[in-house]
Order: structure tokens, then sequence, then C-alpha cells
């Protein structure tokens, strides 16, 4: 299978997806890959294959290597000698900011290119977690409970500690603290703040069940991986999330009743269904007292969370034929042409 | 002024953009006006100013004028002596697709390029009718009640007739249909289907007082327009609301009180903060015994509302000088590096 993956971005998660690029190369070998890097001034870059190391992009290397554009369909490579297009599906591998919040998914749409990922309504649901938690209600998922605090108001908390305080628009735990009580409330609030306007603030629910699982819709069915509980250490660390993107190894099924796997399999439908469709996705559940709670959507997981899939690359050949067909609107200029005619003009 | 006006796009409102972009070029006198015209195909043409007539698109004159790119901070037309850049604020003018569902947000985001308008979230959670009402429940709006109706599932409606359907993602009264009993149903969802999978249901409210108000944020400060009552015939159709996107007389103040107008107002700032700022907005409301309800939000507004301001020019300055500003992610590879020099590579 042809398939051209983008990776880099200007994000916090940059380096994120470096690592996770080069996992898939690893995991999708036998597949026709093209690499496009695009570095943190939004210019895309051609990357050779066999350069496709952390260090050519922590090094400045890929300044050297061809730049793309974008134009109706392709990438293009111009050069004095004219110009070569690079047509075919897209699988979006940006993590965090540009990838994830909806920008890619518009570029590709306007430019008319294929693309494996979330649509720009699925990014907005997903990458901000105050709409995570709209929908959520919308769609009668449980969720854990919330309180949004902004750097423009002062607001006193009501929720009871211990607390979890995260950017409302961040992933891999960039700003993330626990708050065990009010004295390490605004060192909290101080790191959160680094990194968006906007922090959620959720209980921290100590040694809560964690459940992870992802999947997708093809030819009108959803496909699940196997449901994995991750390793935990109270959370992740970035550099420890950041070690995380690179796996590749299959992970081990959780060891949960065939009634929770169907739970946790409905309350993923639930928020799947008509939003993310052309996108795999995972999605981190909590289990408190037997009830699924929605913790996060991952709408581009680290290196699409090949580990869960028993078959990776068929899953991905098996989106690939299924992706969102946008409809153009026909603009016939009936209504200019009949209101020109009725003034006269 | 500097002001690049956008217009056009691939929507079924493609032709009352081009409505709305010659009534702000009269609406806008003194302004430095720059024009450019995103066609069906996603080409953006530089519009002589003199040229800004509706059959200058309707005719396909504007394939004859210069041709322009999107680049880093600017529109560029390129020629054979080099490149001219257009820089400068860009007033999204394109409404329904590409203006309103986030397309042309994300393309200025990825550019750089500052612009009036809503941002992708704002434009998700306005441009399809089934996030406004997961905004309106979040944020504590009243709204009509509803059903969601798709083209892949059958359901039978709970809600009583009258019921008014419309296509969950278009505006202008495109598609949309009163029901006066079961035997116009089909026909009612035909039309819809026609133009969008997902149909939003609502019960039809016979004589419902409506009012308009526009507003944005400046300075930190909410500014509004006058309330309008709009003149209503059942509801406006496609003709009669093209040629509405072409006032630009200023209209009167709605005959309410002063606690009616507060309440509006109170409303449109709860929808509007944190979401919307950079745009100048309509809200479109029902007063039901009293009670406001949330009927549309319009991000882009027809002629941007301009007949609802007392000095809509000013307005426009204000609004421009307050755009929101996003912050670059910085990317020190500081991870990467870490980590290649643990493994040692």
């Amino acid at each position: 299978m042809k398939l051209t993956i983008l990776f880099g971005g200007t994000s916090f998660e940059h380096e994120i997806s470096i690592v996770s690029a080069i996992t898939l190369k690893e995991k999708l070998s036998g597949f026709d890959l093209t690499f496009v890097f695009c570095d943190q001034d939004h210019i895309f870059y051609l990357i050779d294959s066999s350069k496709m190391r952390a260090n050519t992009f922590s090094k400045g290397e890929h300044k050297k290597m061809p730049k793309l554009t974008l134009a109706n369909g392709a990438f293009v490579q111009k050069s004095l000698f004219g110009s070569k297009e690079y047509k075919g599906i897209v699988l979006n591998l940006i993590h965090g900011a540009d990838g994830e919040d909806g920008t890619i998914a518009a570029l590709f749409d306007f430019f008319a290119i294929d693309y494996i990922g979330p649509r720009v309504d699925a990014c907005v649901f997903s990458y901000d977690k105050r709409y995570t938690k709209y929908l959520c209600e919308a769609r009668d998922v449980k969720s854990v409970a919330y309180e949004v605090l902004s750097v423009d108001e002062h607001k006193n908390l009501s929720l009871a500690y211990p607390i979890i305080v995260k950017p409302a628009r961040l992933g891999s735990s960039i700003g993330v603290s626990i708050v065990r009580d009010e004295t390490q409330l605004d060192y909290a609030l101080d790191s959160g703040y680094e990194y968006d306007s906007v922090l959620l603030v959720e209980p921290f629910i100590e040694g809560v069940k964690e459940y992870n699982v992802a999947g997708f819709k093809a030819d009108g069915k959803m496909y699940f991986s196997i449901v994995e509980e991750p390793q935990k250490n109270e959370f992740l660390d970035f550099e420890k999330k950041y070690m995380d993107f690179s796996r590749s190894e299959q992970v081990l099924k959780a060891d949960i009743s065939d009634e929770l796997t169907s739970k946790l399999k409905a309350n993923f439908e639930k928020i799947y269904t008509n939003l993310f469709e052309g996108a795999l996705i995972r999605c981190d559940f909590f289990v408190v007292n037997g009830e699924v709670l929605l913790n996060e959507i991952n709408p581009i997981p680290g290196s699409m969370a090949n580990y869960l899939f028993e078959d990776f690359k068929d899953s991905l050949k098996m989106l690939s034929r299924s992706l969102p067909k946008t409809k153009k609107a026909k603009i016939s200029y009936e209504y200019i042409h009949s209101i020109s005619s009725a003034k006269g003009k």
C-alpha cells in the first residue's frame, strides 16, 4: 500500500511526532511510504526514507532536503526542471497542535487530499478537553467531574483535594499536575498556564483502574483493538510518555470481563460515530465502581497505537478504503442571474 | 484602514458571499480594500475593485484576473517578474462551507495571516447545528428542543407537529422545511438530505418573537449592535434571504424592554466568551413566554450585519485591533537530544 506519512508540526509534541513516524516506518515495512516533515515554520520537506532518524531533525539536516508545497490533490516538489506531484492518501501523524486541532485536517480538506486522521470537527471535540466534556454530556458518555479555570478571571475551586490540573489543549501530560492540598495549587496553576490560558481541574482518583482501547470504522462497521491496562506510575510524565510513543511491541490484553470489554467498546462507539470517521483513535477510560468514564480521546494516538492491534497493517488498509468523501456544492450562479435580470443589469 | 476581503468559496452560499462583498465595498468607503475571490475549485483571484459586480463572477471574468496563492503571512501574486505580497488583516466573508466550517480559519492560522472571523473551534460550534445545541447546554443557554436524524438510520420522531426540518450544516434557509403533518414529512426529509446527511428537527413555534443582535469583543469588552426584530414571512426563503445579504440601510431598533435587551445580550455573551474572539457574529434568538432561546449563531453574518451597527466602520477598526494571537510552541529538540545521548547515538 502507498501511504504518505506527515509528521512534525508546530506543537509541544513535535518531537513525539518524529518518534511516532520513525516507529511507523518499522511497523509498516512492505508499504510504499513517503515521508513529509512539517517544520516549526510550517514548511514541508520531503524526507528520504533512509534519513528517518531523530537526529536528522534535531540537527536541522532536513533543511537540505526538497521543500514541498500543497496544491490541489497533492504535495508538489518544484524545481528548475518542472514540478513533481506526490499524490495519494496521507496519514496525519502530527500530534498536538496543527495535527490534532483541526489545522491539518482543514488544509487537506481545502486541497482535496485524502487522509487518515480526524476531520476538523472531530479535532475540536478531542483537542480541547472542555469540548470533550461537552461531547460526553451530549452523547450520554460519563466522564470525570470538572471545573474550568481561565487565566483572565479568578475563581474559587469547589472540587475537593486531591485534584489534577491540566491545560485544556495539550496532550502527553505536558503541564499536568496533581495537587494534594491548597499549598501546591499556585505552582500547579502557574505550570498549567505556561501552556494554555484555560485549565481543566478534575478530582484526582487515587488508584483508579485505567483501560485504553483503539478503533476505527471501515465499511460501516466498527473495528476495535485489544483493551490494554496501561502501566501506571501515578501518571506518565512527558519523558516516559515520549518513550511510550515509540512503542511497537504488541501488548497483553487486559484481564477484564467480557461485560466490561463490551461496555468500553459501547462507550467508544458513542464517541466515534458520526464524528471520527476516517480516523483511527484511542480512547482512554477510567473504571470507578464498575462505571466506565471517558478520560481522554487521542484522535492521533502515539505511533497510531499499532501495539494494540493484532494486525495493524490490515487495519490501516481497511481504514484507508473507508475515508469520508466531501460533497461539493454545485455553483450555478442562478440567483445572481435571476436577480441581475430582475434588476435589468 | 487597510483590509483584504475574502469571499466566494465552495459552498451553497457562494453567491451570497459575492453579494456580501459587494455590499461591504459600498459600506467601507474610505477603507483601503483589497478583494480576494476564492472560486469553487479553491483558486484565489485578486479582483480589481472596479470589477466588484455580481456578473464578473457569474460570467467567469474573474478567471482573467491574477491568481494568488497563500504563503507565510500573505497572499502572493507570482509573475514572470517576481512575486508581490498582499499582507495585512483579512476579513473572512465566505459564508457557509469553507468560511464558516473552520477551513479558512485553519488555513489562515497555518499561514500566520491575521483575520477577522471565527477561529476553527468557534466555526465547529456554529456551523453544525447539533454542536450549537451542545454549546448551549454546556453554557446554560436555552434553545429549542431538537432531535437528530441521519440518512443512515431510521428513527421515529417523538416531537409533535408542526415541526421544522433543517440540514445540520447549512445556513440561509437552504433545505429547510416546515412540516405540518405526517404527509409532508417524507418530502421535507428528502429536501433536507439533498444538502446534508444529518438533519435537525425542532418544534415549529407559530408566531414566535424573533430578535437578532450582533456583537464582538474588543479590548476585553463586549460591544453590541442594536437589537432588531427581523421581518418575517413564516421563514425567509433563499431568495429573500439572498436579498437580505445585500442590506446596507440601518434598521430600526426593536421596540422591547431594557430587561429583554439585557437578557439577549447576556445570552450572547455566554455564547461568545472564550470562543468567538476575533469575530463579529450575529445571534438570532426566539423569545417564548419571556424566555430567551438561542435559535442560531451566524459567525459571519451577511454583509457583516453592518445595518445593525450605528458605526460599522469604527466597530471593524476596534475589532481589528483585538484579534487573537496564537502562541507558538518552542521546539528545542531537548528530548531527542537527551534520549539520543542516553542511547549513545
